[in-house]
């Protein structure tokens, strides 16, 4: 297991945890002030939200390679299935698409696909999880050909109706043995799966030609808002030292994303304050 | 498979359905009225909840007897571990004890058990759940002796933190191997497991002796508040005909309770009316 006491040049921040991903959230700065503080402060990488880069791609990409920052990954392709997934299915692909052409546009080598929950007038998960393999399957060679990986997230099971049908990394080793693309993989978010006890074994199942990314935060035990109040790394209950310790041993020497959505907390403190405090937990706690 | 279509003799009423395991919510009924409308109704059984029964247990319990109404359940056991759980120990089990107690006088067959969640300055699962199989493990003889079934209820993820530990059946067959008595086994709820793809073969594995229990409601797809925002069957996204097709292959053949925690629709309606659209939807859609 990797060190970090005293390197956090894994370290890479998802701007979410700065409140960017929900419109009259957060700090406001710019993409470029984002980069300037992370690569002032050490961190190796950063995630954007498509909404914060709009149609400058290739500028906000070339400012972070000057700055020596891996554009890690984008966040996200529209939901795929389910009641909030874009209507008719062509608009959804049309803007699956456009996430791969921003990726490509940012240098950021993985895109994430938050699946989208229950297709309407169905029930359970397979018939949804049977339009998301077949979506993601005609998508990966697009995303291979503009060297853009795919990275599926399951989802906590909470989101299940709504948000992801894909609620485990059993189902998204599933997924991924019937996509069976070099492209597509998985990022494994600890507050998504902190509570499963078949974690570890599905993680070497996966290994680390499908371990895309590896996220944290922490799931507090008396959580307000399963959206927006994510804990600070070492503020909850996530055992994150045995988590990142089966992700090595799975395979993965990447990147780790902090992630934490948090409207009442984090998001109310100053860029800098927040991202002093993912370092000092990430060298202690993570 | 049962055909319900023209039989709700295994329809069950959790109380909880009417509002009334929180205080100051839902009709306010007396156990006697709410045996009364369930009898009348044609259901199979009821289900209390311990703040209903107060030191009335035997004559509750008679009343039930007297309108040929099984008493099917009683709900809970304190929390035995995590935030919410008494303290110190002693008195955790004390509680635990009284509960037994309780379920006796009532002549219900089964106590459900909601473990906890996290126990205070520990991370993960494990420990917790070491903690639930030690006190499970020595109640289990007393609750024998008074010929009293404890069901361990595996909660939905989204409460791993605070409310319970025990997250997947997959979890709960592995504590009952632990614990090994027969007076211990399983309550299946849909709301917990709806989401679960690997539910059928632990169900299976489960097997006829170790589940006591199934309940019903839905999981609505825009869910408002994980506590207090269940739906009625047929409302949600679980596939409830699929999910008691399993229930029944794995040797299930008992009563069917609903439970419907709904502080904002179901709360607000008339006993009477509640019952006839869960006998209505028992019939089509369970």
């Amino acid at each position: 297991m990797r060190d970090f006491s005293n390197d956090h040049s894994a370290l890479t921040l998802n701007t979410a945890t700065l409140g960017h991903n929900v419109k009259g959230r957060g700090a406001g700065w710019s993409p470029e002030q984002v980069i300037d503080l992370c690569a002032e402060l050490g961190l190796g990488g950063v995630v954007f939200w498509r909404r914060e880069i709009g149609s400058r791609a290739a500028q906000v990409g070339a400012h972070a390679r000057q700055a020596n920052l891996k554009v890690a990954g984008l966040c996200r392709t529209p939901f795929l299935v389910g009641p909030l997934a874009p209507r008719p299915r062509q608009a959804m692909l049309d803007d699956f698409e456009a996430a791969i052409d921003m990726a490509a546009g940012l240098g950021a080598e993985v895109l994430t696909i938050v699946v989208g929950g229950v297709e309407p007038g169905s029930k359970g998960l397979s018939i949804s999880l049977d339009h998301v393999a077949d979506s993601v399957a005609r998508m990966a060679p697009i995303a291979a050909a503009r060297a853009v990986r795919l990275a599926l997230e399951p989802l906590h099971p909470v989101y299940g109706g709504d948000r992801s049908c894909l609620v485990s990394l059993k189902d998204a080793n599933d997924l991924c043995d019937r996509i069976d693309h070099p492209a597509v993989g998985i990022a494994v978010d600890v507050y998504h799966v902190w509570w499963d006890t078949s974690l570890a074994a599905q993680l070497v199942r996966a290994g680390k030609d499908r371990l895309f990314g590896y996220h944290l935060c922490d799931w507090l035990a008396e959580t307000r808002d399963v959206l927006l109040d994510r804990g600070m790394m070492g503020d909850g209950v996530a055992d994150l030292k045995a988590i990142r310790q089966a992700v090595e041993a799975a395979g993965y020497q990447g990147l780790c994303e902090v992630e934490i959505f948090s409207a009442e907390t984090w998001w109310k403190r100053p860029p800098r304050e927040v991202l002093q405090t993912c370092i000092e937990r990430f060298r202690s706690v993570c």
